[in-house]
């Protein structure tokens, strides 16, 4: 376990203090390797018997999957022999599997694991073009980033995506004197929270609040106003759900933003 | 409780018997007023304590948001004097709310409640153009339909949506000796399950394993294949988390089914 | 499975109108036979995946154990050939593994389910001796018990007790105008609320929480010491973990009660 | 957070290695104090909105406790002039809130949060007579230990037991080569596993798992045999449901256990 799910850092920001708040630009995240690997383990994965949600079922078997990727085409290829439709291809769309600063109160964290330092949140709002803001807990904030995803689709169900390495061009910024609760992210579209936490609701609840005092502290909303209008046109994500805390993304169309002046 | 969410029907469906499939093309699914009603309750909605996440904190205030609907340019507006932005307007995307047959096991079940006969799903899929089936447990199927809803974010946070009476124009049909365990839509993009119960992980499960099962039953593929397409395509949405139970909606792209012949 | 779970009843109880609490007295809870019946079931019980925390894993294969009842003695004694103990034999303690009423709002349940209305809860806290109440809902109550086990650990983690038939001897009474909202019990050591919900978590607050204001309405405690005695001094027990509903049965002891006059 | 919590240790055990299982013989467990304190805080319980279980309500008020205790009698008294009763005395259960390794992976865990390493459990169980077994995870196991209860309900529900120093003394070995998954205690009466993950119903499962493989692998149940019998005479209790992590306590009598030669 300790020997999987690599990382890239972590990285000291010059001036990053505890209560400030880490911007990372994903200005680019592109696989250059022209294979992705998926597997599903025994003991691993939603729908399956794990560590926690322990069973007396027998494990499922171990299975390997190697997709091939035309990074021209940005697309991704499986042959399914033991399949009727014989193979598909499938749109890439990269993204990290994780992505975070160094966690609170001095604890460490294995890279397995997201929670409110971001980490291994599996989702795919973490892609080029985002712009992520994590809270700072240590003196140079101590960022990492890694476990390269050409594709996975919502809650990760088999435990992994298409893992591949990526190359990444990422612009930093720290927002001083600004704290956050949880990550956010935000891209053309909408403005974001990722909560982590077990179970699903949990992680649900948290990402809501977090989202609800952004757009009260930030974009002038009365609180039960941005309640009714999350309530209405907000997109809520399963991130993944088969780490060992799940994250969900909470998100807000930009279009019902207030211009900033 | 027993005087809300209003249903029309039931409908018996000639020809309909225990073990069969009900189909429900939704033709039509039209708002016919020029307002919607939202509301958050006291001791309602997944952002306060309720009867089960029972709390001691003070209940929130009622507080109810009169939407305008303007059915030509099919979109909704509300004034938030008390906010900054001042008035949104948002697209309409009109559902039913609530749509489902009689239950298994001579059981009753208040409309408010989802579960294997669908019901108060609340799920935005059940819309204009999706074709919705559900499994028949007594002779005729008995299905109502109700709650309706001119837009909804994913959730339905506060506990209500924009809820207005809609006009339905409906075609059944009956797959005689086809059995299923989940209600199942299909649109233009989507084969979709729609699984309701709480925890949220279990109907995320549940709408999994039965959309896995659909695949390799009616489209040819081998389990694990189907298990690795879902994780690498699939798509969740959570559909309500405030109901009696929560629904889970899983996705799987037609664009990777094969042709059938 | 409408044919599992046998219950005798519904009985109409003179005088019983909706706001009322039933009681039931169980005076006399007995087995009658001299062997009890347990098994576990593919796709059912907590340690297998079942029908809502569905799994991909074949299911636990089926097996029965046929115990003994020695009814003088009051133990119960089975051979167990294939682990070293040989045999054991256990005390037994014979509770109504389902014990309620007729449901709210016109609701029909199946006798499996445990609710408000009591039900199938499958906590040993149902044995003689004990005093039940439950709301009642619908004119007459129409309660109904039946499930007889004769011993059963915490959770009925296989998914059935030591299934036997029960005489039973049960005094019935009702107090007018008294409303409750889940079942509580009552014997020489506890006062107790019996919460059926899933998840278990939702179970222990909405027990906590009735036990609670019972304390503060019925027995003058102030809110929060109610909350800091129970929090120092209550005792909770998980009864079943494997029926569609979990229940939780939250207990105060009586001899923190103040004298009632 | 960081600053709660005190715990004395770490302990380096010469001889432990990773693999081994470090045993704790609780010798004395003794309160050194006349008085203890409890209190319920905003955002922090069960019953109430906190970080992960996230609400929109208002936090509850904080209220401070202070139980007198008597060491001679073994019992604690408060006073309640708001409620009906007055005062209480209660008899005193004298444990460790917190004790454990340190834990796998490299990762450090603040005192907080109980896990595979023990840490902060707050169950009753790890009293004085009790004796408690640890996976070591790294070289010299290094254990630690705080959190003086001296008394605490099921849960802990208002988050704080009966907060004290405790003397304690402890008898330390170190099984070699025997390797566990979660932390294993043993007193007069049961063998047990503490279990510590959310949601609660995965800390009842994986407990009962290890003690299902406990019951295989050292005393020669068959696998179905130990799944009858943690059914019909297991004893699960809910330690806490207010930490980082749920604990669930799951206890099998040691009377149904074969001789050991």
């Amino acid at each position: 376990m300790p020997k999987v799910n690599d990382q890239t850092g972590p990285f000291y920001v010059e001036g990053a203090e505890p209560g400030d708040t880490l911007v990372l630009h994903l200005l680019k995240v592109r696989p250059n390797r022209d294979y992705a690997v998926s597997t599903h383990l025994p003991n691993f994965g939603v729908l399956t018997g794990e560590t926690y949600t322990a069973m007396l079922n027998k494990p499922l078997p171990e299975k390997t999957y190697i997709w091939k990727l035309d990074l021209e085409r940005n697309v991704g290829m499986l042959d399914l022999p033991n399949s009727k439709i014989g193979k598909v291809e499938i749109p890439l769309h990269s993204f990290l599997g994780t992505v975070g600063v160094a966690p609170n109160f001095g604890e460490a964290v294995l890279s397995l694991t997201p929670a409110e330092h971001g980490g291994n949140m599996d989702c795919v709002e973490t892609k080029e073009g985002t712009t992520l803001y994590f809270p700072i807990f240590v003196e140079g904030g101590l960022f990492m980033l890694g476990d390269g995803h050409a594709a996975q689709g919502d809650g990760e169900i088999c435990g992994t995506g298409l893992e591949c390495p990526l190359e990444i061009t990422v612009k930093v910024d720290v927002i001083k004197g600004k704290s956050i609760n949880w990550p956010r992210f935000e891209d053309d579209e909408y403005i974001m929270v990722a909560s982590s936490t077990r179970p699903v609701i949990d992680a649900f609840r948290s990402a809501q609040v977090e989202l609800i005092n952004w757009l009260v502290v930030d974009y002038g909303f009365n609180r039960w106003d941005a309640l009714q209008l999350v309530s209405q046109v907000g997109v809520s994500r399963i991130g993944n759900v088969v780490d060992p805390k799940y994250t969900v993304v909470a998100k807000f169309p930009k279009i019902y933003l207030p211009t900033r002046q």
